[in-house]
């Protein structure tokens, strides 16, 4: 059964409590739920993580590099900055792996500063703007 | 039966001719046949269009917005300037409907100007980089 | 008596429907008898039109150039980057004739990129911010 | 009977004799006779002055928000610096009057920096470009 | 023979009449004379047209691609913004064919806006500032 | 006992009645006496100014250098674009002074324009965003 | 009694050794002392602490939340690109609770990339520029 | 004897005592004394003004545009955004005299925002870096 | 017989040696041979120089003008920087003679700081992407 | 022996499996043994550290600063955005001893992020774009 | 007496027969004759050269350091982007010399490229916008 | 022996009395000998060369080509806009040949303008800031 790494950074342990108006009433707890029972569905094995550490975010992807498993990031608010993660990302593609980027909220309806990903040029694709499932469409594409 | 209207814009009825090691070997006749099989499974009804014309884009919105049915859109290189299809567009969801953005290729990976749409910010969520997968990711969340 | 065009470009026709908070709630017909009855009363007559095409836009100030007519024009979103709406314009006013951009909103109340016209440099005037009474006062004015 | 404040900006006092082939031969006085005419004629009363001095200036717009008055402000080079005038101006529209900002001539066709306005974005409507006449337009509309 | 298709887009069907300091007292029908006459001196067959609708040139090119002909643009105000047609353009390099991008005035000398082009990037090479003897010298080079 | 200057700019006069929501309800002479109040209890005396006038403002501020007192200086819209305040409000730090630049709102949760200070670069320091107390702050820090 | 989070970030466990014409020559523990001492005279009570981790500060801050504290944050060099900090930030006021940000030095008068900041547009207020003092100020104001 | 007048900006009431590293030890009456009397021995009467108001500023402009005297300008920090004092300083060459802009300090050595002059567009010349010296050379050139 | 003068800027000597996948494998002897045999053919007498000095170029642009000349410019890396050269070469059209900007390569398909030219803005036209066909092409232009 | 703390930023652990192309097939041990053993012929000591971490490598410079060590730093991609790390670094040459900032590749000859680093500004020097060999001409150079 | 050099940037040789509306009719010859009969009167020795090379201009200002002459430098289009010619100048002023950057004509009033100086940061003094009087002025300042 | 070319741009020759802070006590021939001899110590021959014009240094830079030399380059301002020796540099590296571009100081600490350099993007490798020792560096570099 393949395996997906689904990858979470900053903040998104606070989901539930965090701006519901932008991020939906669903917990990190019920997220991972959701994202394992569907990963299951798929006939895939979804291990769901999250960190607010750039450093922790970067060894789960050399992770995924050596273990040869696909990645699903949402890069939360690293989105916008992490030039380290985009480096770690890119050996995913490099290696012949799919990087799907997911964010819950539609990064383009928010602040000018949300508007730029320093991921993105490194994916594989992005999906952004359908809550808990944009993890769900990412391991549809993946379990293809 | 939920019917959705997949909108395409300029060249893309040029698919599989058109730059296909960014695009795909899929011509648009296949794509067009993929999504609405694809709709069928998932009990939805597609349309699929394709035009050249930023007129008849934005009437196919209009369209859509009298009949009240959800929209995917890929809007091709007016992504990158058409505020008319923007304020069209934004009809779309300022009514309670779905607007889906969705692209071919990742444009994050290609040229600059393809770093920017004028589109996104009145989406509701925005899928792009898996080539005709991006279509029926979309068909699968309007299934939902 | 004198002819004026009243020239209305992509999405005007869906007045009434569309984003009322901003553009009111007069529909697009209701527009055009308020425009024609004003332009009556100032002895003036008025040819009120809208196209969501650009082409068709630049060939309406074609014929107004050709038949020597002034023009009252709300290029809606074309305002921002047609440039060959401007082409067009130019002629106008390089014929001695009147140009009269107008606006609904103030744009300026607005996002910011609709701080940018690329029409006003070649207008002989722009009103913007009175709903359909922009018109009327461009009406006023033409018919002095 | 309504009375209006129409109240100008630097160097407007020396029209006539300032720059005739962009501002027109009219002087102050005759522009203020021609302004306080028409609005008699529309059945409003219009206070017209002019300054040179910012503070001056702010000094009128708060006097208009204290008497209800409605505001037609030519606010001339403040226009494309003056923040000062805009918090002050902002005031007439967040008390449910009308502030009408004028221009005799357009000023996007004239230099670069006449193209930014930081009073446009709190003002009710924009006239610019009919000379002495984008006054009385604005007289116009009030008195509807 | 070898055919040329030789595509003009907005307002150039107004030559002559049309600020004729700039684009000269040559109208459309004695460039397209011109043009043809020239081209049959060189072998070649010219097919001249002329459009304001970017749809319409965006299909005249999909027709050169197909049937592998040489093309020789002048985008008029396209050149500035209209990223569909640079889209279409590149198919006909990428189909070994050759793109010439041709201007009667040298936009350089004009303004700011004039001096970007979106269609340059994906062109064989350009011609500028000659009147229509810039199509004159494109025809030469594709006679070669 | 040491007495400190009060500096307001333009439009802080209307206090209470302009933009509460933001501002607050306190009106300016009810600002005062909190100002002269805390003052008294702090061992300073405070001599609290408001003006719209940019050239009283800097009058005060070469009177503060001449009597060398510390300034807690409102800057209001001068903020963002008064040389002329910042080239008198240097002198202050360059006699051995304190120059306390204080705000009632916090610019940095408002418009860009407001984002961008010319007087911070002059100021021993900077309290912004609680509202009347920002002074008060302010003074028990003179107090010091 | 009321406790307070007194969060610093990278570089700021340096004190006194570190950059003493910029910081100052107070040690990060008398910094601590002399912010509990003041907190204590205040009736709060003040748990400073520090670090150069990011996600070790954005714990900090989620434990704020979760702990209905208020929180007093000298981010460093957080302030000019830490999104994730800014992120985990705006969960105080979200929350009702107060984030004061605070700076030993006033970055307006240092070099230009500190003259950005990334955390104030989500903090309640701003003090910056008055060394030690800084914080007691914010704690005053808390105290109230 | 043809009368000049010298007109100073904002804190230039200063001299002296203002930033004398930057400016020079002489005060503002000493300066005075030093342009008539060096007026005086080129045929010229100097008429030596200073403010630090901008609409007073103005007003001398215009008189001396109505008693036909040519003017040496030290806009100070008015230069860098007064487009008041632009709009009025045009009036002085349009009106066949002549405007020189003077001073003190070289701007291009000291900050950013120095560097950019609104007025220098609508001078005859510019005279910068001689301290007291650049009005004696002003002088020395309309004496000629 | 017409002499032109053929100038070629820095490293054009290098031709054939010089990145020929860019400039082609013609060397400068080639190239200067082929251009005077074009020349003649056309009754034209082409002076082909070429250097790496900006100083040499410029006066033998200077010559053009005594000689009454006119100049096939091909500015190599001084397109982009170079307003001496440009000064120079603004004297041709002043002259009523012509200057035709020539590139090799289409400086649209290269490195962003190629797409910008100091030279066209005073140049008659420009001719860029046919290799040494684009000298030819000028040569054709200026012999009818 | 002098000791030399040799530190290396994000993904730099991944040598030889990361884009060998661009980082050559040295793995990091392989780099680790190659500057000890270049250090000891130096007759230094080099102590080789890497970590994801930017709160470890700050760690790592205060410790050299404390040791009084020279410092090698290869910050990867915290070259483009890390201003903590930046705080940390000055303290090394503040302190009288040397930050070398070396990288492997050059970054200018890559995207255009890389062409700015925060890190440049506080380092001694700068050695770029000899793979491993970066590291042993910084070595030499602390040797000297 | 005191030996002044009076250095000439690229293309003044050509004065007189160059855009004589911009700089003037006198011709270099002229101005020569001009410069050294007034320094002669002031008791100078004016030594006046003119290159279109930047090295040979260069070399001019060594000369000057070497031999403690003060320079009076009339850049030409130099002024815009020589930083050769600004580090060569930087050198007159750290010698103690004096260095003055005149120009005949006021760049302000001119193309956008020309109101940029790279030489007036290292300039005594800036005198721009009086023709050959420019110089004049320059000589008189160095008189004194 | 391997020859090497160690080529210096403009002021270069000035080393010694030329801003000692900044570049150092030693003088050009100072440098010569330190390179000549450091280059015999490491088996190579280098020859230093030193102008100030920028056709001189392409000359020897295609000599280097010619002769398959090694180059190392301090452009010195050259760095900052000289696109001509760009192109000349680029036939080093693409002839499979070393460019080792040094600077004596650290750009990065100094000027804005010298943190652009347009010569890194087509050099092997960059070493700055360590005075002659940079020299040094890059030839013990192709000494290897």
């Amino acid at each position: 059964m393949q395996k997906v790494l689904v990858l979470n950074g900053p903040n998104l342990g606070r989901l539930g409590s965090r701006e519901p108006d932008i991020y939906g009433a669903l917990d990190f707890s019920e997220l991972t739920a959701a994202v394992e029972s569907a990963a299951t569905k798929l006939g895939l094995s979804a291990d769901v993580r999250q960190t607010d550490s750039e450093s922790e975010l970067i060894a789960w992807i050399h992770e995924a590099v050596d273990a040869q498993q696909n990645v699903i990031l949402n890069p939360a608010a690293f989105t916008h900055y992490s030039y380290s993660l985009r480096d770690a990302a890119v050996q995913i593609t490099k290696a012949g792996l799919k990087l799907i980027e997911v964010h819950l909220s539609n990064p383009h309806t928010r602040e000018e500063f949300r508007h730029t990903s320093v991921i993105s040029g490194v994916a594989t694709g992005v999906i952004a703007g359908f809550g808990s499932d944009s993890y769900l469409l990412a391991l549809a594409q993946l379990a293809k």
